[in-house]
């Protein structure tokens, strides 16, 4: 028997990921999302959601890019101070400690420090309740070497993304490997395959 | 200096999730998909996209429903078994030694044996690339007692859920709590205040 807990957003886990955007003076800036998630493989898309109120939702209406740079677990005391303060008052690669470079690929920067970034072009955008639902196409991933396996794997243990609980508004590391996909489910087919042997007639 | 990776979908952390439905024979069945997230917090609003080729796709159309049942670690090779099947051939249910009950307030069944679950009434659908991305909203979050610390929070150690990387197309559990949210991020501002006092001007 299951409790009910209300209409919330306990979808763990959320990511955490900073937005990065030009403004409308070419200056770089970034929020902190747990909204947002994959929405297509071909051609790669995610979805990232914003209120309206946010300075960064102006940058991507009118630069139609962002970057969604995915901070390390080293890196959570600089993604709950991007959630709270705005780019339009602050200064907050400054306050960070972060530099930018501009994509080529996308008119928005990369965040240097962070060493794995997504570079987003806007393709689609929907309202959804209080937030607007932006979807970018993504362009190119760049990584540093130093989080990567070999030159097209994640060391997810090196790159250590932060997750988001709502339930608890604070955040969790990445753990153990669990297995590869594609691979570890076949037990459970086998399994029933010998349990149930007339389904295979 | 980062290394090019290429247009993929390496948005770490993506969830596993379970979304279950009923088919045109109201026959429960859920499939894995690692493709979601949250799109707005009022109303609550989660998003899941699914190929048109599956089962599920023609279930969520015609009902307008679905859970997202959220697996633990303990339930990866459940989750890894019905993303490679389809319901149209297989009863994910029986194989994985599931059982449903129906959700009271949409149409579409819970997986007992999965610890929260979210009950979503389809409000918007998109086509995406080769994905259709389905709009939920969150009606209800129901979970059971094991996995809360208390009535309104869940206690994400025993949640448990499962990330997904689609580079290595691995798995991964959760790891330790890294602190509350608008809570360790004042750190930086006030670091920033005193190393350049000029701000506060």
């Amino acid at each position: 028997m299951k409790r009910s807990l209300g209409s919330k957003t306990l979808a763990v886990p959320s990511p955490i990921w900073l937005i990065a955007t030009y403004d409308a003076n070419g200056r770089p800036n970034f929020m902190t999302i747990a909204w947002g998630g994959i929405c297509s493989s071909q051609p790669p898309c995610v979805t990232v959601s914003l209120r309206k109120a946010t300075y960064s939702h102006s940058a991507i209406v009118a630069r139609k890019a962002y970057t969604v740079n995915i901070p390390s677990s080293s890196q959570v005391a600089e993604a709950d101070f991007a959630g709270m303060v705005s780019g339009r008052d602050r200064n907050k690669f400054d306050e960070c400690g972060f530099t930018a470079t501009p994509s080529g690929v996308v008119d928005a920067p990369i965040i240097n420090e962070v060493a794995l970034v997504l570079e987003c072009k806007l393709i689609q955008t929907l309202e959804v309740g209080i937030h607007t639902m932006f979807i970018g196409e993504i362009v190119d991933v760049k990584a540093d070497d130093a989080v990567l396996r070999d030159e097209r794997t994640l060391d997810m243990q090196k790159v250590a993304p932060i997750l988001y609980d709502a339930s608890s508004r604070s955040y969790f590391g990445v753990g153990d490997g669990l297995g590869p996909g594609w691979e570890i489910g076949k037990a459970i087919g086998k399994r029933s395959l010998i349990a149930s042997p007339e389904k295979t007639e």
